[in-house]
């Protein structure tokens, strides 16, 4: 399939061609979409072409969506029929599908920058666990925050990420840990995508820590708890707040068996699953997410190749993240090698939390990913679109193809590696959002 | 010393104090002057106070100048003297100076995301250099660039920089190696420095690394090349365009005897000088930078003991610089504990640069030297700031203190650290530049 092919299939007639709301003209287009030759498995098809790309085209836009792709010369004889308003002459630049962050924790209280201070000044982990530090202290300010003050906190991440041309994001509960904390997060969360053009995905993780009120005896305490988390969620479920269910499976938070019975909850209410997994060690959390049919399973810098084996059967995603690998000063790196051999999906995320990982830049993630992990900018970017919206079962979003949501990002640069390559340039120049323009430069 | 102490000194009679021409109320201040306690002994002095910081203060300005500062209490029955638009109210937010980018090579040619992408494609840097590749692909680049293209291509470096509170930076030459195209470079920093509200400080960096067309006998003709290093200078200089002279020390670029060459033409006209020294190895750059009282050392991943104490002695400030180790994913750390024993001020910079730095976020450059060197907060924070003017010769810039430029950058955060803990998020309040409110949001 060659590009001139594509072109043909796209062929409108001259009614259809002058009934889009907006047209976007002179375009290098990174599609991600196998119909243009996007192909993750580089192993076997030789014919794929790099992003998906085609150069100088045109894109037509129809009630939200992508309706029309083809060449510029295709669109050129329509324009006298659309008024200036209509009309973005992108002049070579990149558009891309908006950028999807797939896996958030922006909304919590408070921040960490204290003990970030008192780390680097020779307090260790243990003294700042002792001062009430740790995701405790961020439990804390959560509980205590207005659902103002954490609205208003959280905005701040939000528009951060938004500005690097964010179209799509997930976020997580997971700092209330009690049942009214958990619906407050949620609910700024669903405001937020109120408020804001943009997607917004909720997931719920109250299984994220074992809160301080059970910590007396760690192991039964646990089960106590999760009994909880196992209550709570049908209620939240009830109340619309909840798109997906997520759990920390490690050594230091919930054992595989513990995250089950959330799964089996979960299962019975039609929610898919997704879990932070192997990123510590290696307690089956991948397996137990392929068993469920996740969504994705996140971190896996201890990831076995057995079980990369089940999440590509059961079509898992693997999310990396490499801003906690960065701030943790890990050295273990996931197994990115065997991903690919398996053809996983990867998508990469920032991670955004107040511990590990305090990064509000998607652009930044993808060139960690690059520098520390030896991704490529094709697959950081197609982690950031197309594997990213897999992440969270969005089959019409991340991709540039007829029928997808308009969700676009318009990029003053040379080459798409450039969003990989450059730390701190943000070449946005527009992005849309179910096609209407959001921010344009 | 304490701070109402300080506020003491700085009470003045009610004619002066109606007479600034702007008063910034209501802030927390990082004054970053001993005069508040900053002090980079953290041996010694235990009352040296964090950040030199004045919780709820004021400051006057005038004449482009810091006029007064001092404890809110004392400007308050005075406020009404003064127009609105004279007053800012910073409503406890932080207050410091401008942020000072001491090493970047901002001016330059194209930019080498294909290089970036082809090495994690699996190319070796012997494949890039044979392709034309490396610090040559941006000589070529840079030749061929008309001024106005290398303009335009250096500001949106610039502009991103100062988003972040940068009120002066460092801009290098290197990337002509021939007379015309250093004069190039020079000039475009020049015109930045002009249309921008922007202290810029130039340094002439022929000694980058030998031109293409010297490579045929290596040794030999790096001595010529040096030779028309040494030629150029003074002519440069005549014109106007060099504040300071800089070389690359290393076994892959010059000795230190050929530096040496270079730095005896700038002590002849009077020009202060710099290197960049034991990134790589260690041949002895920095006890050069020391005899000559060179203003920086820069890099030092390899420096010694013994050489950390020439610098010390002649008072030579330690440029560190994250962005390149991280983007060379080096191992060997700066011997950061050494510096701090002997008391070397230690300055943080962007390094920007096409191939081992392409970063335009000294926030970012920040958090790296925490979180890869292990820098203390306070440390990148004075590295930014005090020390980075030093490392410039601005003795005027960097801190706030009565007769310093107004230079000043202000804060939405809750504390000085927020700075280095965020990765991504740009907390910029307003900028102000020789008085006047650069940007404010
Ligand atoms: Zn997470
Ligand atoms: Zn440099």
């Amino acid at each position: 399939m060659n590009e001139s092919e594509n072109f043909k299939e796209q062929t409108l007639d001259e009614s259809t061609m002058t009934s889009f709301d907006h047209l976007i003209i002179n375009a290098n287009i990174a599609t991600f979409s196998a119909h243009y030759g996007f192909n993750n498995d580089k192993n076997e098809d030789a014919r794929s072409i790099p992003y998906g790309q085609l150069e100088n085209a045109a894109i037509g836009i129809k009630d939200g969506k992508i309706a029309w792709i083809g060449a510029q010369e295709q669109i050129t004889t329509h324009l006298p029929h659309y008024q200036d308003n209509q009309v973005t002459d992108a002049n070579g630049k990149w558009l891309m599908p908006g950028l999807i962050d797939c896996h958030t924790h922006i909304v919590y209280g408070g921040n960490r920058s204290n003990e970030f201070e008192a780390r680097l000044q020779g307090a260790s982990y243990q003294d700042i666990a002792a001062q009430g530090g740790g995701i405790v202290a961020t439990v804390s300010a959560t509980r205590a925050a207005s659902i103002e003050t954490l609205f208003t906190q959280s905005e701040k991440r939000l528009v951060a990420l938004m500005k690097e041309g964010v179209t799509s994001i997930e976020i997580k509960s997971g700092y209330g840990l009690d049942l009214d904390t958990e619906r407050k997060m949620l609910t700024v969360a669903r405001q937020l995508g109120e408020k804001y053009d943009i997607h917004v995905s909720t997931t719920y993780l109250a299984a994220h820590a074992l809160p301080p009120e059970y910590k007396s005896h760690m192991q039964d305490r646990a089960d106590d708890y999760i009994e909880q988390v196992c209550e709570w969620l049908p209620i939240l479920h009830a109340e619309g707040l909840v798109d997906a269910v997520d759990g920390f499976c490690e050594n230091i938070a919930f054992s595989s068996d513990q995250i089950r019975r959330v799964f089996e909850v979960a299962r019975s209410l039609d929610l898919p699953v997704k879990l932070h997994a192997e990123q510590l060690s290696d307690i089956g959390g991948s397996a137990l997410v392929a068993e469920y049919k996740g969504l994705s399973s996140d971190h896996l810098e201890h990831l076995s190749e057995t079980d990369i084996e089940k999440m590509a059967a059961s079509n898992t995603v693997a999310v990396i993240l490499p801003g906690a690998f960065y701030t943790l000063r890990d050295t273990k790196l996931p197994p990115i090698e065997a991903l690919r051999k398996h053809q996983v999906p990867m998508a990469i995320s920032t991670d955004c939390n107040p511990g590990t990982s305090p990064l509000t830049s998607l652009l930044l993630a993808m060139n960690m990913g690059c520098t520390l992990f030896y991704l490529t900018p094709e697959e950081v970017l197609a982690g950031s679109t197309v594997y990213a919206a897999k992440a969270l079962g969005l089959s019409n979003k991340g991709k540039i193809e007829v029928g997808c949501d308009a969700d676009l990002a318009l990029w003053d640069i040379a080459r798409p590696a450039d969003l990989a390559y450059q730390m701190g340039l943000n070449p946005i120049a527009g992005t849309m959002f179910q096609g209407q323009w959001r921010d344009k430069a």
